[in-house]
């Protein structure tokens, strides 16, 4: 499918290249790196995402550039990261791009294969990764900006190298990145290292309401916490993570009330447990061990109904 | 020297090996890495650390051979990851071994050169990392308890390939390690993704009380606290590592007040940051970037020390 997936996109002229909602470092690093690496080759490419780039993904060469309602006319829709048509938004104009052929490049094993063309690969460790051996079968050469974009997806969905999904072949290609001039220490201190001391009061405060039923371990993020440790940035995936490594639990949750009132749930599995399916079934998505979703509130309804629903498909079995 | 060291230990045929009290997953992995590729190359060896193998290196096949004081004659001695002389403990009877001559290995940048051949790489990310580069030179194949030895220190002392020490060629050593059977996600999910309840209960008393002076975060873990939460274990590195990512801060610090009274200090820093000459100073070792010692208390009095130190240290620079 790679060589496919190449032929189709080098065929095309003018490239609109649109990855998920809430995006993520694996998200905009594959649009970055993709989108730095075709316009490198002469192409068109409009880079789109139907959010802003977050914070967290600023230090990437070029983000600027990634605008959020692409207009214009376009041979080739290059969707990335994203298991599902709707995940790309308001960036995909339905209406407008009908006709447009969709080349749809992810590693999420639940895509709804969408696409035109569907490269799916689930053992793949990051979507950026993908793009690596795509750029390499479309013979388009790195510079460090793509080298450091792709290096940034990796890291971002593999926790730095933790997952078990970090084969051999991914950490080849984390050192083929680095040999293109991609700096793993710079990445990661972005990555992992930087959280601003509201954040860590944050922790604090969801950390001294910790509740444990049933193997599910799980604590929640209002409104109120938010205000008193004068934080709007999320913060809760490296809280949803740290809570997963209770000994005492197999699965971790973490909720957090949004500002209007929906409630975001994060959750991560250890191996042999799988959240992807109750993800999917409110509308979100991920992986077996680390998936999430977007729910109406109020709180303490949005937090029953996940919890129990995770209890139920741990008795059916994934 | 990797040569020379290689054609010493050669020579040697009943060989005690030691790494340094309070011992981490550098130390046990490379004392056990060593020691079981030497015993698999036919020589006698005695493998030894003053301190108990703490719970989280238990994972590491073979662990229990690890002795507390080792009697009787060697005709070398391999100390592993030891800065001083001092640190190898009472496991180093200084009065029955002081014809023994000493290899002494280490990546610390403190190492005071003690032995009768120094092979002392600060460059190096791990110990583990010059025990491998060792076996090579002195062609002793790796079997999967050598190499999940040697990827669990390199894997700590890297923090899971996070510290700017972590270089493309630590890359590879780690792939190769892999490549002899080490299984990557087991290991991280030991050293980085497991820790009681307690633990993380106890994070959220240590995080309630946040000091932030002059670019310097610190807290503390009294026994008041331990108790509280029922932990007798550590999980203070996490914690420390963890209070490390304030962007507000260049150094972080965690006082941990021991059963005995005596207080453990834990500190990191930002690059550019030195946190090894204060712990140097006070007794204890490390690297530029994390560091420690363990100091009389009563905790006031500690703390006062020691951020009145890492105050002037930055003051005087480097």
């Amino acid at each position: 499918m790679e060589n496919q997936t190449a032929q189709r996109i080098s065929s095309a002229q003018h490239i609109l290249i649109i990855c998920h909602i809430s995006p993520d470092g694996d998200a905009i690093g594959s649009l970055l790196g993709l989108g730095l690496a075709l316009q490198k080759s002469g192409r068109r490419v409009v880079m789109a995402c139907a959010d802003p780039v977050p914070e967290q993904c600023r230090h990437l060469a070029h983000w600027e550039s990634i605008i959020q309602a692409p207009r214009g006319s376009f041979d080739l829709i290059v969707s990335l990261d994203c298991s599902d048509l709707k995940r790309l938004g308001t960036a995909y104009d339905a209406q407008a791009f009908a006709d447009i052929p969709i080349v749809n490049i992810d590693h999420h094993t639940t895509n709804v294969q969408f696409g035109t063309l569907n490269w799916v690969e689930p053992t793949a460790a990051a979507t950026s990764q993908m793009v690596f051996g795509l750029l390499r079968a479309m013979n388009v050469s790195l510079d460090v900006d793509i080298a450091m974009c792709l290096l940034n997806g990796i890291l971002t969905d593999t926790l730095g190298f933790r997952t078990s999904g970090t084969t051999p072949e991914v950490m080849q290609v984390a050192i083929k990145l680095m040999d293109a001039g991609a700096s793993l220490s710079e990445l990661t201190d972005r990555i992992f290292n930087h959280r601003p001391l509201g954040t860590i009061r944050m922790w604090s405060r969801a950390l001294q309401e910790i509740h444990l039923d049933d193997r599910i371990v799980w604590s929640q993020i209002t409104r109120d916490m938010r205000q008193s440790v004068g934080l709007s940035e999320d913060g809760v995936s490296g809280l949803v993570s740290f809570l997963s490594t209770a000994d005492e639990a197999d699965i971790a949750v973490v909720f957090d009330e949004l500002e209007a009132g929906e409630i975001k749930v994060s959750m991560r599995a250890v191996p042999g447990a799988d959240v992807s399916q109750v993800a999917l079934a409110l509308g979100g998505g991920g992986h077996a061990q680390a998936a999430g979703c977007t729910i109406p509130g109020p709180l303490e309804i949005a937090r029953s109904q996940v919890l129990s629903m995770l209890r139920q498909s741990r008795i059916k079995g994934p």
